[in-house]
């Protein structure tokens, strides 16, 4: 499908958990701290016309009816003179242009173009990087810059790009100081620029500050809509640099009380823009490399993807520092805004450990530190409990409030759908995110440290397979008792028993034979012979469970042993594990597992057909019997299919992926994951999509580290091997 | 007429800029920190049915119908098996009453009893007062109660209080600590109480906490509804004592950098919460007296819009403090939220004056240190300039966002009406407040270290008189140059001509005579006896040019000399300063301006009947050309008409404008000032009616200072008497 020109992206610094989201028509867009959407501001980007002193075009992302209602609440007999005739107009939708890449959004009108560059960087680890690493970093920033081409043109022309805020605490602003003039809202909002030449101003209307009548008029701080304005002279292409920024200061979080790091260095937003302003050059640089590195290699519609759902999540993350000192990373959940949900993090992890794994460990700590429990389990419908062991919390909490320790803001218990608890799945979560880490970083001090939770871990999973060990088959056969009379579900929570299900379920199943197979050579490294032993047993029997489930066609279903045929390409999903973990030889045809591999390579060869799991348009359905798809998902399924199962890419696929993200009814939310049918109804605004970084891992072993260096262009700092 | 029950109210703490509005019916109020209007939030409030378990009953002022949305958006296809059946209904509109004082808000339905308490009291000067008192009196924090008799009930029954927050940075919490339940949203906003049989819960719906499944289930924290829950025991009444906390940290204005006060005893909501349980009883006590002296000394009409208005007063003040420790004092102008509107501070003058004459002081001062300006003057239509001299801007800034040092948020060049300066009338307002601030305080030191101010002030203002002295006539003849080609206003900004132009305006002449006849004695003090006898000369030729303004039958032209004949009840409203400065002197028939006073008590007479400044309701018409009317202004007049001309107070005119305030259409803006024909279109949501506490002025001189002993009943601690 080709994109079209109008719909919301997010261009977001890293760690800030702020994004200027905009792209969609009329006011939907915006500048947006801690938000679950778009800010919904009118934003104003445009330029006089040639020839028409007076009168302006401008992108079409405001509607303006809001500013004229305001403005009559002071004026209530309509005695008004202090009005402007209206002398802005959209351009024509055809007349506009955009090229969307991960670094550069690129809007053109007539000779106006308009370019915003998202930061696009990893983030170095906060105990040890040199400040002005950390700094380059974090800087809660973002760039943009507005060009009129006037060569021909005969008069000087105002350029202007402003908005009107919608914080309820704050009116809007402007500062001129040390050679930068802001524009703003309250102390969390600014853009800013050091071209001399601009002035700023504030009005009812835009008109207020592009035609005011009288120089003393432009500060007129009741007025919501704020407006830099440079003036480009005939005969001159002329480029105005912008940065915007974010803050917030102080304490933002309850439970566990923490603050932005980036507080650290930049007291007030006025510091975040102008040290951002002597970034501006560097930031753009970066950007279009990335971009042309991109579109060489990725097809338009996963380069397009990618960006989208890459600015998606680095808008989500939120980079904090504790009372002590010590940075705490969290990614918010998207419109649902769960922190640091372990089931979205065990898919971001491939993200998070080419650009900076000190951020999985960071979270795996938390996790270890105060976001684990004990349990005892039980068989369904029985009454009887046995025992259980760790387990770890589906979230941290939501929304800036931490949930207390050991429990998450999202389960519950006595349910069997969604929002009941993550048990089984989040401790296999554990495992994979702890031995991707160590595979990655070679990190053995953090192995040795946690020697005991590796060991509970085994015996947890174990515990949740059968009580007793000569019935174990290696599979999770056992609720959480904190499901009372309810039971465990999966990350897919929303979706019917085929994969909502935890227990016996054929996606969780092959993520727990990975996790029993990437944990064993941490116990012989640990010096663990007998639960190297049993952590291998495990992964044998998981192995032989899965293999026997295979019907005579091969088909394997979607709940092992509980008539459950419905069928899931997710059984695929566990493998990404092994292979990334540079672990490529337990996933060989020869190999110990080859009959495992076998099987669900097979399985998905038969699935991935026409009225099982592809819907009609060939995007990818994850259970034949749900209708509701998850990009996320299909991104990661995407790269086992390709480089493990050497697989084609599935163009048409890829088409319809983007088709459902660029629907009329999605565009709004920028990046979604969860698709009824197509249509978001969940999931939307979303980080999972970080999955997309999987396309860009080249064929061959130890898969993840390159991807940093092809990002970024830099070397790799970090010492990866396989442990 | 009689009140209907159901309308919004701030009950506020005072110098938080913070409300707990509510009254209306639905989701219309809330807890709302330096908002415009209300919050409109869900607010629970209710009981479980005698004799029907798991049934409740609440007060109206909840929909529900957003949470319902809400939770759908995890649950894509609608599989749920969490959700509660609805088990709250809303009491009968006719079960309900309510009973409003100025200091206690009293609901009651069936058996239960809800009572709201805002905290009545003075602030004590921060540069001066002890600590204990400060606290006590800027704690940010109000008191409710909620009682349930169940003495005839043989079931336990759970009692609640509880919002669904409308914050959008952060979810709902609550936290369990040293003997205190508190709930609540982010950082900002708490109830809490010390009851330990109390519990709280947060959930997609109350129910969720009132009927939950399991008790881990409590700290739902996706929900946004949050609910304390007690429990009555059968045979008892019993009584839930609740505090209800706001807080806001840090830095939180630009232009001028500065904190909440508060901030230096309380570092959190949870601090602020946890003091005010400690004063719960006091503050009760305190507002009960006040109510049961209202209620015996004034009319209900009037003790109901007393208390509407003071509370809506406190709900706009806030108290900060500086970089460098000393206090701001900033009341913010309602729906609009300008800060210190100056023409504002000179009604909100006397309840000032009352209750802490410092913050009085304080916004002289600010404006005498930051927003005063030195401007030129011109004849209407003409080109030429003529010395001007200092004035000051209509306000500091917006909604935390100080303005630019000389410059408002809101006065603009080149107008004639709305937007335009008020430079003649803001130097009068200087003149009146500092007068009567040194007649109440007796502060010598104060107008010995603004001398050179005074004097400043009175050449400015015979500047604006006439360029040549001998052709002056006290009153306003040129605009200030920063007009530009416009023309000044009044602070009846909204006003057709009559009240609107500034320039020879019967109202600001009455007004500046009275700053005349206030400043002459300030200069005698001073040692300067040439500006003393210009101020009496100014004072005298102001007198005669009114006088000699009346027609045969004795009405006074709106504007003078300009042929405006609409007729004005403020042309009164200046005679309130002299006599409030203890100088009824000035006043008296056969004193020096005995034909002054006589001629506008006769035009008052005149003015007061159908047809002219009478709307068919009774109301006062403050224009015979204008269907605007401004409550505050009302207020201040009728203290004029019956306490300097002696008249009958005008009950029918008190019902009147109570109907205008509890119009179906007005009744969610709580106290509003502007009535367009009754109907609230502009200043909702105001502080200004605070010019009521004049209706509490006993007879007599100097008649201010028993106020604040009536309000508080305790001895007045400032020293007053007349320079």
């Amino acid at each position: 499908m080709t994109a079209p020109t109008f719909f919301n992206s997010h261009h977001s610094p890293i760690g800030a958990f702020a994004s200027f989201t905009f792209g969609c028509k009329g006011a939907l867009g915006g500048f947006g701290i801690e938000l679950k959407g778009p800010a919904n501001e009118n934003l104003y980007i445009g330029v006089e016309e040639s020839g028409r002193p007076g009168k302006y075009k401008a992108l079409p992302f405001y509607d303006g009816a809001e500013n004229e209602r305001i403005a009559q609440e002071y004026d209530i007999e309509g005695l008004r003179d202090y009005q402007y005739a209206k002398c802005i107009t959209p351009f024509d939708d055809k007349e506009v242009s955009r090229r969307l890449g991960a670094g550069i959004d690129e809007w053109k009108a007539g000779d106006l173009t308009f370019r915003v560059a998202s930061a696009m960087g990893a983030v170095p680890d906060p105990e040890s990087a040199p400040i002005s690493e950390l700094k380059d970093a974090l800087v809660p920033a973002i760039y943009a810059e507005l060009t009129i081409d006037n060569r021909l043109g005969a008069n000087p022309r105002k350029a202007f790009f402003g908005y009107a805020g919608s914080d309820r605490h704050s009116n809007m602003r402007f500062w001129r100081e040390d050679g930068i003039v802001g524009l703003g809202q309250g102390r969390n909002v600014a853009i800013a620029t050091d071209d001399p030449t601009v002035y700023a101003g504030i009005g009812f209307q835009p008109e207020a500050t592009l035609e005011s009548r009288h120089p003393d008029n432009l500060n007129f701080m009741l007025g919501n809509v704020g407006l830099l304005v440079g003036i480009v002279p005939p005969g001159e292409l002329k480029t105005f640099r912008f940065a915007i920024g974010f803050y917030r200061d102080g304490i933002v979080t309850t439970g566990i009380e923490a603050s932005y790091l980036y507080t650290r260095w930049f007291k007030k937003v006025e510091e975040v823009v102008s040290f951002a302003l002597t970034r501006h050059q560097d930031a753009f640089a970066r950007a279009e490399t990335l971009d042309a590195k991109l579109k060489a290699d990725l097809s338009p519609e996963r380069a397009l993807m990618f960006g989208h759902a890459l600015r998606s999540y680095f808008g989500a993350t939120q980079c904090l520092e504790l009372g002590d000192g010590k940075p705490l990373w969290l990614v918010n959940e998207g419109e649902y805004r769960m922190m640091n949900t372990f089931d979205l993090t065990v898919d971001q992890l491939f993200h998070e450990l080419a650009l900076n794994p000190w951020t999985v460990r960071n979270v795996l700590d938390m996790y270890a530190k105060r976001y684990t429990y004990e349990d005892r389990v039980k068989f369904p419908g029985g009454s009887e409990t046995y025992p259980g062991g760790i387990a770890f919390t589906h979230d941290m909490g939501v929304a800036n409030a931490f949930s207390e320790p050991g429990s998450s803001c999202y389960e519950q218990g006595g349910l069997r759908g969604v929002f009941s608890y993550m048990s089984c799945e989040e401790l296999v979560n554990w495992a994979l995110c702890a031995c991707l880490y160590v595979s990655h970083t070679g990190d053995e001090t953090w192995v040795e440290g946690h020697a005991k939770l590796f060991a509970a871990v085994l015996e947890s999973l174990v515990n949740r397979d059968h009580p007793e060990p000569n019935k174990r088959n290696g599979v999770m056969g056992l609720d959480s008792s904190r499901c009372k009379n309810g039971s465990e579900i999966t990350t897919y929570d929303s979706l019917d028993t085929s994969l909502g299900q935890a227990r016996n379920n054929l996606y969780l199943a092959v993520k727990t034979w990975a996790a029993y197979a990437l944990l064993q050579p941490i116990y012989e490294k640990l010096g663990q012979p007998a639960l190297a032993a049993l952590a291998g047993k495990q992964a044998t029997l998981c192995a032989k469970t899965i293999v026997a489930a295979a019907d005579d066609d091969g088909y394997l279903p979607a709940v092992l042993g509980e008539g459950i045929e419905a069928r899931l390409i997710p059984a695929i999903e566990g493998l990404v594990y092994p292979y990334v973990a540079g672990r490529a030889d337990l996933l060989a045809q020869d190999g110990p597992f080859g009959e495992l591999r076998k099987t669900i390579e097979r399985h998905f060869e038969l699935v991935l057909r026409p009225g099982i799991c592809l819907f009609p348009d060939g995007g990818w359905r994850l259970s034949s019997t749900s209708r509701n798809s998850w990009l996320s998902k299909i991104y990661l399924c995407q790269f086992v299919a390709e480089q493990i199962f050497g697989k084609a890419k599935d163009t048409r696929a890829d088409k319809a992926h983007l088709g459902w993200l660029m629907d009329e009814d999605n565009v709004y939310f920028a990046w979604s994951d969860q698709m009824l049918a197509g249509k978001a109804h969940g999931s939307r605004y979303y980080p999972r999509g970080a999955t997309a970084i999987l396309w860009l891992v080249p064929p061959g072993k130890p898969p993840i580290q390159e991807v940093h260096d092809y990002i970024f262009g830099v070397a790799h700092r970090e010492r990866v091997h396989t442990i």
